[in-house]
């Protein structure tokens, strides 16, 4: 049985002098006359092992050669080395090639750009760089599962495809099971009655209305699940697909809201803290100076709640030439966000939106003008969440419907949410890449995701 | 603050003749001329609180009248009755509407059928059968991630879109952003370099390859997401979105292989027995009888390994008259499958299946006619999951690649696992919505996700 890597780290105490088996690739050699030190890895862990062979070993010639990114066998003695600064070694006992590596191997020890690493996306987790972010989103998602399960949240798989075209066909994928280069036409339009689902259908863009169904059964529920977008847009934080958490409270108005919200991120950062030192301290030190203390910092932190209107007078009072003036009436842009985290040192709740430039379901507040909206932005990352209160009055929901032009006939399974017992509920929508963004300082959603998908880019 | 269902049950000690404030549905009431049982929920509980209320209340007239569905808010004192069926009453102090239901509400405390459900499938999670299958579900999909996580798995997320056509389109479904009722063409063909990804593109039905790329990278990691498949085939166990469980593990053969899904199966069995006792044993009464004997004696059952001919030459002795006659060469039957877990009484890995019904990418074995695939079989729900050491010999995998006309250009990408630092490994694939069936006893696969999609069938 072979040893992984993490354990050996792990249970280092137990296994001194003990002969392990290990099964890994090359990171490094340094051969010298009569001994060498190879490092290598199996992935579980951030730290490479040292493991340490000399010319006692009858193949000492052919390790001396071994090259980077060949996978091996080690069966070696545990060695703590406290004194040293890798706290134990392997003294190696056999070593085995099982895979070779030729020397074209792309990924060599040395800096790569991550322009360079997105094209080779298939080999990148095997940098230091992209193995702590993806470990870090791995147990990001686990904590995410985690706070809500143990906060007696449903976990709910919301469909992806749609036949509904309420949130406008433009802004989702079609898919389609037709023959493209032969579709059947009938009156010069194409027959969809042929289709899979006897109809036009869509990759949805959010659960939200699925998820509010069940939350009127279960009252605290949960999506985490993949979502696409249409948009084409190239920037460092669009992709047409990525993933999102969209929980969904009954019984829980907008303040309570803001404190899942506040409570949810914190379990989410200590949990990464907790599990991911190395990964955490290689991020502040190669990828963003300081990660470690802004999020020590967010721990502690007590989230500013303020609503629109008053954010927009503190950026009119501000002795700042802003690119776009703040306004009562609008979204607030990019460089309000950042003022605005700054002016408070930390996270903020942005609550009250103009009802205008927000969606139909959202709490009509009692002036008329707004809406019981909720955008959580914090210091670098901006916008990390987006939430409200619904509107659970079914003749206030209809009427936003008819003067956004939404055909409600097509969701008015969802409109039942507030004939049957319908109660004042809440929820949220946040971004996962956004949210690894966060936790590893990375500034681009590409090296966010495994396989990023961006307009005219869809390798692998 | 509310007292959630949940809590009350769980802290029932402590909440003894104590006030507290419950939001929830109304499932039951039966009033009498001088005090009446409102039972409720609010979803985070298996069981109903029985609420008592009486004359003394001002609104008790009103309250007799309570129609089921209502929302509501009871604020009353806790009393314990271990005496009783139920373990705790609320003796109510106030019980106020908060949303009305009407007589029409199509939810009421009789029997429906799954059928009729199905046509109401965002008000189904409202009935005890649903309640108890989603809550089993949720349950299930953490305890698979708490598996993985446990052991060190990297959860991974795969993109769902592709633009490599190796599957072959027509098992895939096409996205598109182009408008389908004004394709761009050219030369009479659809103009794909319009398109959002600068060519055709599709929804992929596995995350395999991408996997393999981070299993060599990490070693081992697990996929968990939603899955399309575009067969036009209506039955109990086919649906055309569903969500897949795709681990994969480095330096790991077929026989570790088998000792993981045995293991993780019967972690997840054990996780659901702990945590939904009360769904389980409702399951057990008016779903599948003797779903909780069946679940139980799993955890205690060593799983048969045995090849696909052994399997064959046991089908052959059988003194069975056969709708389809075994057969070496090809695949077995359903009634094969039952016949065989009855004859071991038990879980069955079915190892060495010829080549010619299994993929490209699994290890051939030394005889040059089977391959390293193994298939998990379970009493009653059938085949589990299907998984196989995977061919690590890049030119096996060409000349298998060659043979079946799959090209290889196009994942070129993947086949680098195979020239950089390859090794023995393995991996398996299981459809979660079989897993839920199995947990539940549930035996079509639209009560096993909350919005099934089939053929012709994609509402809400």
């Amino acid at each position: 049985m072979r040893t992984r890597v993490k354990k050996l780290f792990v249970n280092a105490k137990e296994l001194d002098q003990q002969v392990v088996t290990l099964m890994g690739w090359v990171k490094t050699n340094r051969a010298q006359a009569q001994f060498g030190f190879l490092n290598i890895n199996d992935g579980t862990y951030f730290d490479n092992v040292q493991i340490v062979y000399d010319e006692k070993l009858n193949n000492f010639n052919e390790i001396s050669k071994y090259r980077v990114g060949m996978s091996v066998q080690v069966i070696g003695k545990v060695i703590l080395t406290p004194e040293m600064k890798q706290p134990l070694e392997v003294h190696a006992e056999e070593i085995t090639m099982l895979g070779d590596c030729p020397e074209t191997y792309p990924i060599q020890p040395k800096r790569h750009t991550r322009e360079f690493l997105r094209d080779v996306a298939h080999l990148r987790p095997r940098t230091n760089l992209f193995n702590a972010v993806f470990r870090i989103r791995s147990v990001a998602a686990m904590a995410i599962h985690q706070y809500f399960q143990d906060n007696g949240y449903l976990y709910v798989h919301t469909p992806l495809i749609t036949c509904a075209d309420c949130e406008g066909s433009d802004q989702m994928f079609k898919i389609s099971t037709l023959d493209m280069k032969n579709l059947p036409l009938i009156n010069g339009k194409i027959d969809f009655t042929k289709d899979l689902f006897g109809k036009q259908a869509f990759i949805t863009g959010s659960g939200q209305l699925h998820g509010e169904t069940f939350a009127m059964a279960f009252s605290d529920i949960y999506t985490f699940g993949p979502t696409f977008r249409t948009e084409n847009s190239n920037t460092k934080t669009h992709a047409n697909e990525f993933w999102m958490i969209e929980p969904e409270m009954a019984f829980c108005d907008i303040h309570e809201l803001m404190d899942i919200e506040e409570e949810m991120l914190k379990f989410v950062v200590q949990y990464v803290l907790n599990t991911c030192p190395l990964e955490i301290q290689f991020c502040d030190q190669f990828v963003a100076k300081g990660l470690k203390e802004k999020l020590q910092k967010l721990l502690d932190s007590k989230f500013t709640r303020i609503s629109h209107h008053e954010v927009i007078d503190i950026l009119n009072k501000a002795n700042v030439k802003w690119e776009f003036l703040p306004n009562y009436e609008e979204d607030i842009a990019k460089e309000h966000e950042k003022y605005i985290t700054e002016y408070f040192n930390g996270p903020v709740f942005i609550t009250d939106w103009p009802k205008d430039i927000k969606a139909y379901y959202m709490k009509l507040n009692a002036d008329g003008k707004t809406v019981a909206a909720v955008d959580l932005v914090v210091p670098q990352a901006g916008e990390l969440m987006g939430g409200s209160q619904r509107e659970e009055d079914l003749d206030k929901l209809l009427s936003r419907m008819k003067e956004l032009n939404i055909n409600s006939e097509e969701i008015d399974w969802y409109l039942d949410t507030r004939r049957y017992g319908g109660c004042v509920h809440s929820g949220f929508g946040m971004g996962f890449e956004r949210l690894v963004m966060y936790l590893t300082g990375i500034e681009n959603i590409r090296d966010a995701i495994p396989f990023p998908r961006t307009p005219k880019n869809c390798e692998f």
